[in-house]
């Protein structure tokens, strides 16, 4: 057996200390060896609760330990770009967070240090790692729905976030439909060429004071001819709604959302189940242990990981049209955006 | 083109009704030369809503008109058999409401005369008719499910009968789980050899007092080995539930309720449906149209019916053997009941 | 009780045979006096297998009987809006198949005849009456969805019509989702205001060849704000499918496909059912059915029909803007159409 | 924060492997000491795995420790009332796989010991941590369905274990209705008074060659009237087939069974779904995990473990019951088994 892949850990938010506890406690053959947080107690709380032996306020000292393999990058959107291109450098395997950046020259900047370095780097787009979504592309990829025809995807969060956070997020195509946008190239294997996107704020006013919408449909016209369409809405009062359907020449695909048990009851007024999972760690748990996973995997056996930087690039492309779409009430082509 | 089948319906209350209107309006090949029941004005009534040209208060009158080649018998129960003997003596085709009889040497009568004169007798076990039993059926003598093991009949009532009809109904085996022995009978293929009951009042003490149980599970022994369970109860809140199990050696076949529409609303309490259908004429209105359908044609075809006198004699045999094993509290062969 | 209303049907194609029986057998208070065909023998075998008393090539004669109250016009879409106009002259209240006509100027002819002569007219919108979708209007209606916010119909056929057919049916935006635009603002109950449209050829070459397109994806937007996408495609391989889902602020609903049975096979492969049900005469029976028992009511009673000449007039214009957008690539106004 | 909990593994086969590795990952306030095999080698491994600080092939080990406070006994059954009776004498709280013992005069000595000691004792009925069961008694216990009427339980294994283990499992009613007992006494909160047996073999001779069954219907009637059926299977085709329904006074629940994923394809033969999950340490992985943290908080916080002594012998009690019952042909009485 060989020995574990050595990792740290940069940021230790929410995303940060789950990755860290599944890493340490689900994921064989890795080991969290540091982690660092910009606020040192909460690296010091994420390292004891989770056995790491090192917790530091740093993130260079993770880099400039010879004994750490790759690094997970949970740390605020506006430090990925450049703790991507410091970690290159530093020659460690990357795993980071998405989006990248929220400019395409940032991004492009990192992905430069990255082919420079020689390292590998895997996007979190985790719901690739989903059950549901996973057997969908196998689906595909198999050919039992034939050539796809049209695409739909669906993704509605159970409320939306707060608005201190809406104005730093990039907005709704760029936070919230960049999930989206990957799942579309993921399943359908082919690049969006052309957006058309109509949006609304209808579920709160101060959405639309900060610049956003809340509530959108896009249409995709993908280079090989599917034709495509996401909407999100930032509140399903019944929970957190995420769905695909892949409409072929041979068949049809659809997925439904995830329930936290299966029971029926049959009252005097309906027939009725509870609601989904409304939170989307719990809905996705088990797609992050995927992905961090084959991270692992991939660093192991020195294969290339399952979602690249080109994967990181494109969706936030792909997001920036379909605002510019809506800005300029026209259709708008991918290639526009550079 | 052949003329018409000229049938007489003897018996003009809810269900004469709706087997009058489906010969007159919806099955071809077919015509009502006239109706009879004991209340003159149901008669003409009937006649007059679906366009009958004659009405009567006295069955004989169908009986001797030479250009009726059918008699529909929808009376109360207690005349069953003895119209069955009539009209088989005037030399018409029978089709008869269950249950023939509640005693079997009354049934053993009607079917002997039905025998003598060579008359064709369907019995009105309409469910074999229904969508999803019958595709049930199909799948197991195609052998789709291997040889079934376990058998599992779900019937259940909106509502209870009123205690008056209760009293006189036979009770909840011989007027209820009737239809159910029936279905077991059609679906498996194989007599029932022995049943267990458990059963009690739980639904409403008044049909405790008048001597019969509104909830009761039935186990079903097989000549052919498989083994059944039928539940009943009196009343379903949430309406008419109507299912059956049939798991075999190579797989199982299961049925569900039939609803009014096919809608699934999400809302902030639950993931709701509207209440399955709730009123046997509703859920069941087909299989009335296809019973009659294939009587009709028999009778033009010259074919033997579908659900024959020995059909409806067994599971009155069975449901008589049900109430045996609760009376003795042990398991009874249907074999003792004779 | 009132005399019944008496209808002429004109054109006894598939359709207008349909009608025929549903009116003869299944509609209480409508009888039909006499049906009319251009081809004689088609009207004579329809009156014959229906009990209707008289058979003519020449609509005229319906129209200029004084003991016929109404018509239900289904002859070819051509002479749609010339028969409306000649039957409002004529004094007849009006059922008439969709389109009225595939342009406008001749739609607006129709119906300022029928303004004129002060005649009652119903547009065939079957799919209004259907179960599934009024049950998603009336719980719209009744405020349980909250503000709607997006809309969403599937509307898929088993497979496309003749090419021949395809060259005179107004092209795939006119002659199939013109139900879906019918469908769109019954549910939502607001005017479509602008259309974007991506679509191909996916199914058949030979449908590109004839100038029209299989597959396409409409995104509406309506005048309350509600966003809209339908999609379409000539060719579904599992059958028939006809779905619609309403997110709004309070609650989801969706509807899912018709099927012939509920049996649910587990077997060694995989959990099955059987396909929907895959012709649109059998998936929307009852709602033919009560589109014209609604249309004899209104008749009876003097009231507003429920699908009035506008409705017909409405999905037309938005059909055109639909295929406007496609040849432009832009976003059409449905106001543009005039 | 307390001081974690200190366990012993005795038997790490795979269950107790299952259990150490929970222990040792995935349960907060849980440390697993030691384990200890008849095996050294797979105690050495078990330990090695999971991070396990010793192992031994000596149980007593484990007892003699005074810093390990409870033990899990994962080992054969024939060893689980011995090891009870040991643990208790050297004052460990007692976490036991199922069955306690397959005769009641050892589990009477077992439980006569954890009284004596006064030690806790949770038996691994890990059913009842289910999420779907949990749900279903949590709608009883609040009373959304009423009294209860009818339970039916559905319990089939996706294959028949080796002969080899059918020989020494205590038979399919102590073996794997055992599972089924335990869970209709928590569902109901009535003890099962009688029971009435149906069984057969069907699945493989073998099995009857071993004096076993492998298809079973039984009866049961509760004390606090209502009448439950439950059935197995050693085999279902389609895979592991677990599920319960309730029905009651006011309303009915329903399980169905766990799926890996919820894609429904729509092909040109059929809409399908994935066969449910096979394996039973997929299906309930979650309630393994569940059962344990319950057993470590109950000791942490000194409180009753949830499943007692008494509820590990009544189901073996019924067991005993249903073999008899099938042996002797007539219903019997739980309190005839002592």
């Amino acid at each position: 057996m060989n020995p574990p892949i050595r990792l740290g850990v940069i940021g230790t938010g929410r995303i940060g200390r789950l990755h860290t506890e599944h890493l340490a406690l689900r994921i064989s053959g890795a080991k969290v060896a540091a982690v660092s947080d910009v606020v040192l107690a909460a690296a010091e709380k994420c390292a004891a609760d989770f056995g790491v032996p090192s917790a530091t306020s740093d993130h260079r000292r993770l880099l400039d330990d010879p004994a750490i393999n790759a690094v997970v990058i949970c740390s605020s959107t506006d430090t990925h770009a450049g703790l991507i291109a410091e970690a290159a450098a530093a020659g460690k395997h990357i795993f980071c967070e998405k989006p990248i950046a929220l400019e395409l020259a940032a991004i492009d900047r990192a992905l430069a240090a990255v082919a420079q370095a020689g390292v590998k780097l895997q996007i979190g787009f985790n719901r690739r790692f989903d059950a549901n979504y996973r057997r969908v592309a196998e689906l595909i990829r198999q050919g039992r729905l034939g050539d796809p025809h049209l695409l739909r995807i669906t993704s509605r969060d159970p409320a939306p976030p707060p608005i201190t956070y809406v104005k730093v997020s990039g907005g709704l195509f760029l936070d919230m439909m960049i999930h989206d946008f990957d799942m579309a190239r993921f399943l359908i294997g082919s690049e969006v060429d052309e957006v058309y996107t109509l949006a609304a704020v209808r579920v709160d006013p101060a959405i639309g004071q900060a610049g956003d919408v809340d509530t959108a449909v896009v249409a995709l016209q993908f280079e090989n001819g599917v034709i495509g369409t996401i909407d999100n809405s930032r509140r399903a009062v019944f929970g957190y709604d995420q769905r695909v359907e892949v409409f072929g020449a041979k068949g049809m695909a659809e997925t439904s959302n995830n329930y936290p048990n299966s029971v029926v009851v049959s009252g005097p007024e309906a027939i009725a189940r509870d609601l989904p999972l409304n939170f989307f760690l719990d809905r996705y748990i088990d797609s992050y242990v995927a992905e961090l996973t084959e991270f692992v995997r991939c660093v192991a056996q020195d294969r290339p990981p399952p979602v690249t930087g080109i994967d990181g690039r494109r969706p936030v492309q792909i997001g920036m049209a379909a605002r510019r779409s809506l800005d300029l009430h026209r259709p708008v082509k991918v290639a526009e955006i550079q």
